[in-house]
Order: structure tokens, then C-alpha cells, then sequence
């Protein structure tokens, strides 16, 4: 998918949200449990249900890898399911495998074979500790990005990610580095929205880039703020919301609850 | 397994070394892919048979996650089984996920509930770039550990780890971090080979935990070097070798060679 066809889809429903598929089976309503013969299938239809309802209301989905393995080999699966399902559904998502993954070359050309060709998905977050290496080999897939964490959105964030090198903090370095051997076409970044303050000044150094911007809701970021700081001439932005719509309500309405939420969110 | 239990086998096999199970299958002998019915069962025959080939002259496995994930549910279906397998046949040995995860608290759960419920291992390396809210949901589990790369032994390690807080370098900062909310009896570090040098100066602010040390072998770093500079009182290693032990021949004598390989590498 092309940064102009994510900038059609944004225009076109009117949002920039992203709704993060963070499937906690212990928040699911009792309702979905009641239907389900496993953990892992109560996840299924849950998320399901929460895609359906929300599609016309946002332009990509996240689920959280950490919350389908912990299912083990079912979640997976599950996961694997619901890619499938929403490809086929809405083909017109974005779709972000949010894996924090960040290794050595041999082993990130192993996850970029796990997210791009084993499940179809649009793009994969990683963690840019170990250096550039994390990262380019998932520049090699036309249409696909790479998503690295530049300033989170955590109360820890600031333990590392302000260090300076040459004078400028550590997520700046980060940034610099990462867009010097890619473009805006395979890289984007995560900032975080607790970080509203720092768009503009991230935006000067960093003007064509799409940011996946976590924090808002449940973490206490405004979507307001982070689009009027943060947007650039294609929008630029995926802002992200998980718990603030998947557990909009615990009761059978959840999925009109949780479409509630996701129509109000990062309208543009 | 307490630090005291790790050092004893130590003594006992007279070796630091972890075999690292980065099981490609492009690199898998011919006679056992002829053997299986599936890429994901080819790689569980061969790493079983390296597991029984090496258990003798290693303390510890370390199964790379990304060569699991890369054939979706059923590779990690072939991880649980490998893990249910090393525990039950050699309850000494010594379990680490190298997995990299490194996400906000309440994700982070997620990730210690999957490696340390969902499946039974020791150990779980993180990448501590989002700070110390990637580590604090692992040390709740007595026995166990989060391994957080500090120095790692890839070439763009210097990219980052390299810049500067409080005039002390990252990883310093790092390990100084993880260091004040843990104990040597739930945090190790991983701290690259081919970063001997480093070692000596990185043991006197770090006297007492374990080091997790790639790099040795085909990635260039001397294991001897490793041991005469990173040792404590408790030997304090665990040096990693993947590729020199898992390939070490391609022919039907692959187990042998990998026994051989591994009866050779970081003695004591």
C-alpha cells in the first residue's frame, strides 16, 4: 500500500485512527465468553466482532502480537485467522503486526519473512536498541513498511530514549538514522502522543514520514493535540486507540459501544 | 533455576556454553529434510537431534524465536514441543527465549505470561529501549529471568548503544537502570563477544550477574578472550554459539559434528 492510498482511506472516512487489536481475554464481556469453547476462540470472535463494527470508522488495525501468543500455538493461529479475515473483509485496512521485534540481520530477515509472507500484513513495529541492522531487512518489501519506535508514549520512555549523541537526543538519532537508508514509502515511526509538545519540533526534522502514534485514550494523549501538531500535507498520521474502544462497555453492546467510541476518535 | 544451580553445572559439564537454536531450514542436512513431512517438522527432527547430540557439553539452549514464528502457528506448535522435550529429557539444562520482546507494562505481561505459563522457560532476553517498564513485569517469577541486551555483537551495535547520559555510555545506563530495580537472581545481561575488550570494564560496575554473550563463532568473537576477561565468582557466563555448532557439517554426520563443535567451544 502506497503512503498516497493510506492518505485516500483517511480522507474518505474522515479519520486517522488506527484501532489496536490488544485482545486481553480477562476484559472480554461474558457475553462473547459464553459463546467461546476456548480462551483462544473467545479472542476470535471478540476481535472479530470489534473489526466489523469499527471498519467504517478507522483506516488500520494493530493487533498486539503479545496478546495472541500468549495463547501459544492457538493464538497464533487465531491471529493468522483474523489477518485473513480482514484482508478479505476490508481490503482497503492497514494492517500492523505491533511486535516490538528488533534483532541481528539474520534473525529480523527471519521476522520480516514471518510478518510480510507468512501473514499478509502491511507493516511490523521494531524496537531500534541493536542498530540499523533491526531494520533494513524489511525495507526490501515494495508496499510494506517498517515502523521503528522513535519516542514512546510509556512513563519510561525518557530512561533512554533521551540520551544525546552529536547533540541530539537518542529518538532523533534513531530517526535520522532509520530515514537515511529508507524513504517515506517503507519506514515510519512511533511517537508517542503523551509527547504532543515534541510533534512540531519532530515534524521540522522529520517531514514526510507517517507516525503510528500510540497514547491516546486509556494512556492520556489528545487526538486533537497530535493532529494539530503532528499532521503533515498527506495527514501523516496513524493515531492509535486500543483499550478506549475494545472495552468501550462489557455488555452486549459492546461492538455498538466500541463503534461509538472509534466514530469520535481522531476525526479530521 | 538459582544462579548457584546454573554455576554448578558449570563445574560439573566444565563448560559456559548455550547452544543457540537459530534453525534455518535452508540450512537443515538433506537427510533430514528427506525424512520429514513439513518444513516445521524438519526443523523439529533436527533440533531434537542437536539437542540430544550436545546436551552433554552445554548448560543451556536458546531457541531463537524468529526461526519459529517464520512457519506461523505450526513452528511455534514445534517450539512447545521442543521445550516440553529439553525439560523433560534434561531437566538440568538451563532455557532461555531469545525473542528480543521489549513493550509497555501492561504488554510486557503478556509476554512474561506467554514464556514463562504458556511455556516453561528460564529466561526471556528484552530490548530495553521503551526503559525499564519492558523489564519489571518478568522479575516476578522466582527462578526465573529477563536477559536485557546491553552491549550487543552486531556490526550497527555502536549506532545507539554508543550515545551518552550522565556522561556514562547507554548500555552502562542500561545495566545501571535494570541493576537498581532487580537482583543477580533475575536479571542477566547480554553483553557481546566481540566486545571482549568491553568486558573487564563492564564486570567491575556489574560484579554479579550473568552475562549472556553471543558473537563467538561465526560472528568472529574468541570465547577464551570472554572467560579471561567477563568471569566471576560464579563463572558468571553463558557463551552462545549457533550457527559454528548447528551446521558444523551437512551430511549424515551432522549430530556428531555439532557434539564435537560444542565439546570444543568456551570450556572452563
Amino acid at each position: 500500500m502506497t503512503t498516497e492510498e493510506i492518505f485516500s482511506q483517511i480522507k474518505k472516512k474522515g479519520t486517522t485512527l488506527c484501532v489496536g487489536l490488544d485482545v486481553d481475554y480477562d476484559k472480554i464481556p461474558e457475553c462473547v465468553k459464553a459463546k467461546a469453547g476456548s480462551k483462544a476462540e473467545a479472542i476470535e470472535i471478540f476481535a472479530r466482532a470489534i473489526v466489523d463494527a469499527t471498519a467504517p470508522y478507522c483506516v488500520a488495525y494493530k493487533p498486539n502480537l503479545a496478546f495472541f501468543e500468549a495463547y501459544g500455538y492457538e493464538g497464533i493461529r487465531v491471529l493468522e485467522n483474523l489477518v485473513k479475515y480482514i484482508r478479505s473483509k476490508y481490503p482497503e485496512i492497514f494492517l500492523i503486526a505491533d511486535a516490538k521485534r528488533g534483532d541481528i540481520g539474520n534473525t529480523a530477515k527471519m521476522y520480516a519473512k514471518t510478518f510480510f509472507e507468512q501473514m499478509d500484513f502491511d507493516a511490523v513495529t521494531v524496537s531500534p536498541y541493536m542498530g540499523s541492522e533491526t531494520v533494513t531487512p524489511f525495507l526490501g518489501y515494495p508496499g510494506k513498511y517498517v515502523i521503528v519506535v522513535a519516542l514512546s508514549s510509556n512513563s519510561s520512555s525518557a530512561d533512554f530514549q533521551m540520551a544525546a549523541q552529536g547533540g541530539k537526543p537518542l529518538y532523533q538519532v534513531v530517526m535520522e538514522k532509520c530515514m537515511s537508508i529508507s524513504t517515506p514509502e517503507n519506514m515510519m515511526f512511533v511517537v508517542g502522543a503523551t509527547k504532543a509538545d515534541k510533534l512540531q519540533e519532530i515534524r521540522k526534522f522529520c517531514p514526510d514520514n507517517f507516525f503510528l502514534v500510540p497514547g491516546v485514550g486509556a494512556q492520556g494523549g489528545s487526538a486533537e493535540e497530535v493532529i494539530a501538531n503532528g499532521s503533515n500535507s498527506k495527514s501523516g498520521l496513524l493515531i492509535n486507540s486500543s483499550r478506549g474502544v475494545l472495552y468501550a462497555s462489557s455488555g452486549e453492546d459492546f461492538a455498538e459501544a466500541a463503534a461509538k467510541v472509534a466514530s469520535e476518535t481522531a476525526r479530521i
